[in-house]
């Protein structure tokens, strides 16, 4: 286990030792949520809950952390303070792998506030990231239309970290699988890859290069073809090859050709022909290069001949959108409920301590909207429900008595400081996210202006919000 | 020491395999380079040598590594071999930190095909973010005319990794210190930050707060005055805090506000002038909030009173340029030089084994070109040098004798698998860096359509390029 308890902002520190000395030890709520989807996205993937559970168990600050906050000034009864760290708060999350929308609480930690603000940083690292990943992953995965995608960004990811988890995202975002070995060994993803150009070059001729290949590998036999010229030698080399391949009577579960270079639309649908009239009517044609899902969906457009996409640098590094701005706001303390305002509207923080919970229509279980309510509120099922856009307010819909299902989004995952969560695989919560995404109208999930989730407030805490904007105004 | 062995793709396994079962132990030399600047930069900052010699010095496959390689199905006889696996073979770079330019290479590895080939995925992994950042930080402080900037953006990183290295490349490319203090812990940098909005919040007064603060950190106390009201409340505040300082007789040695939202330009004039108008023209202005490069420039323009930026997402992330495309080419196998062609004619490679020599005005000691060569060409100060422009060939400029001096840039690293290098200190690190950006002319660094720095090939190595693509064309 690597020592990460240092991975956070200095002033999470600093004031650290500030409630420290002041003696404040009351409870604080803080909500971690995020104000838009990636790439404007209708919904985003959460993710990275397991990495901070990971985290939380295992923090508490170590001797060489101790010494080394103690050279930048701290003091020595908070380092005192800080030798026997354990958290002894509550975290709830949503469930690892769950279809969200923007400004709805998505975890929450409840403990003294000096443990919850120490959280901040770590937390939101990891969910800012593998969040991130898995969105664009789910992006991508829609653009294929069904044809599956394998994560190759490593080498472009922002250092191993992001390679790993990133890798993780993806998956739970969609991917089938990835390069990466460390990830497919510590998660058990599929693994998968099979040469580069310089197996070509490392031979007398491409030709040479293939055969010695499939020798090696006739089981998962892919050529890559654009060495020299792709449809002049390499996929005539890789015909020659799978002709020697049957000769031989080898039966391979999965053979093709990968296209890296070139107009991908063009020598994908002439590798076809050739294939096809070959009789390698089953050989595949993976094909990456700068792929992301606009580059893909202009493929399927042109009618591109592509059985499986091998996408790197947009994916892990979520080119276009490289961030994902989740925050982490104070929404109570001490048992008052606290705002933050800003001349930004966007920026006015919910206040109180609060759950989250999902509306379904009965029939379809396609998510209806979401309604955020204080944790002390009762939401039941037994009467209609009118959801006021939390934008703007005068549109209404309601929900008849009978026709909609309610869902709490915020399960446990400490309690008083242990762990009450089973962490499912990651397989389980590639799983999971699928029927997530199945509970998503098409209007949600398309890639180019999606309809806006509903994420509501209820009535209290409406009243409660202004209630609190109009206490600070006349401040 | 985490086990990173596996950090690689799949494909350089299965290569690897079908080297050793081909019996293939002939020496390769592979080149990293890259193709573009990021974010159009009229140069990058190569950073990640030292976490490259850390991994090539632990790189070894463990038990568990072998397991997980044999359910995956690859032979024993391979497997064995990678139990004893050591890499045996030399590896040349330039400098940790220095000034880098499109096409050349900066680094150069030399061993048994296998090896060289294992190593392609985790090298530019680490290249890959750290050249990234520190160019992107580079251009940041760049725009901020001399005033110091801080990395602020572990939240928004991509994991652990990319916040602790992005910090370290960070400092190296300029800026002064980071928020992130596990990067501070690992490598010495400086680390500051002092409170968010949570703090203010958690105090029933946003007075009571900073004064608390105040007498927490009375050297280095800089108060976020924004949470309620910047001019009417937070700048209010801290002038009552600073003047109780004063009357206590308290000489900070830093002290004064931070900015985090709103119009910064408006904003920082405004507080400039209550502050020195309340006397406290010591007092620093810090602004933070989706700062970058252009958004600083933007801030200098309209005359913003700003003594120190702290940047977080844009830089930790490189919003608009998010990769660097450094690539790993094979350039000689078998002591026979290879060329890697490709339609792109951006993409053809320089064949053979090759040395970089950086070319100096002898007076000013700024660069004036950077020279490859083949690695046995004797590249001599005692006559005229003739510059060929890469791109447009035609385009000469010839340098009298004594009037240059010349540099070789690759240097040793490791020598027949042995360490024959001893990486500096990050902060060894940094005023390489500064004094590096000091040998590049002005033109060169500006932000916006920068000259492009000459990178010429000599005569032999040009005519052997032209050898092999003649070759490759009659094939």
């Amino acid at each position: 286990m690597r020592n990460l308890n240092l991975l956070t902002d200095y002033y999470q520190l600093t004031m650290a030792q500030g409630y420290y000395k002041k003696g404040k030890e009351e409870k604080a709520v803080f909500d971690l949520f995020y104000r838009r989807n990636p790439c404007n996205n209708g919904y985003a993937i959460f993710t990275g809950l397991e990495q901070i559970i990971e985290y939380v168990e295992n923090f508490d600050f170590e001797k060489d952390d101790i010494e080394y906050l103690k050279n930048q000034g701290f003091d020595d009864k908070f380092l005192e303070y800080l030798k026997n760290f354990s958290f002894t708060g509550d975290i709830y999350s949503v469930p690892e792998g769950s279809v969200v929308f923007p400004k709805e609480p998505l975890l929450k930690v409840e403990a003294p506030i000096l443990q919850a603000q120490l959280l901040e940083t770590p937390l939101l690292n990891f969910i800012n990231h593998q969040s991130l990943i898995a969105t664009k992953a789910a992006r991508i995965t829609k653009a294929t239309q069904g044809k599956n995608v394998l994560e190759f960004g490593l080498r472009r990811a922002h250092g191993p970290d992001a390679g790993i988890y990133g890798a993780r995202a993806a998956v739970i975002g969609g991917c089938s699988g990835t390069s990466n070995v460390l990830a497919g060994k510590k998660f058990g993803v599929n693994v998968s890859g099979t040469h580069a150009h310089s197996w070509i070059m490392s031979f007398d001729s491409e030709l040479e290069a293939f055969r010695t290949y499939a020798n090696n590998f006739p089981n998962s036999c892919i050529l890559l073809v654009d060495t020299y010229d792709t449809l002049k030698s390499g996929v005539p080399n890789a015909i020659k090859v799978f002709k020697e391949m049957r000769e031989k009577g080898i039966d391979s579960d999965f053979y093709g050709i990968r296209l890296d270079s070139g107009d991908l639309a063009y020598l994908s649908k002439e590798s076809r022909k050739m294939l096809d009239e070959a009789g390698f009517e089953d050989a595949v044609i993976i094909a990456s290069s700068s792929l992301d899902e606009n580059v893909i969906t202009s493929l399927n457009l042109q009618g591109a001949k592509i059985d499986l996409y091998g996408v790197g640098t947009k994916l892990i590094t979520s080119h276009d959108c490289p961030s994902f701005g989740a925050v982490y706001k104070m929404s109570e303390y001490n048992n008052e409920p606290k705002i933050k305002i800003s001349d930004n509207i966007e920026k006015v923080t919910n206040p109180g301590n609060k759950k989250l919970i999902r509306i379904y229509d009965k029939n379809t279980m396609t998510i209806r909207a979401d309604l955020i309510a204080l944790q002390d509120e009762e939401i039941k099922e037994n009467g209609p429900i009118t959801l006021f856009d939390s934008r703007d307010s005068w549109k209404t819909t309601t929900l008849k008595k009978g026709s909609y299902k309610l869902r709490e989004m915020l399960n446990p995952i400490f309690q008083n400081g242990k762990l009450v969560y089973d962490s499912p695989s990651v397989q389980e919560i590639k799983k999971y996210t699928e029927k997530e995404k199945e509970s998503l109208g098409n209007e949600y999930k398309r890639l180019t202006n999606p309809h806006i989730m509903k994420v509501d407030l209820s009535d209290k805490l409406f009243d409660l919000k202004r209630k609190l904007l109009n206490q600070n105004s006349q401040k």
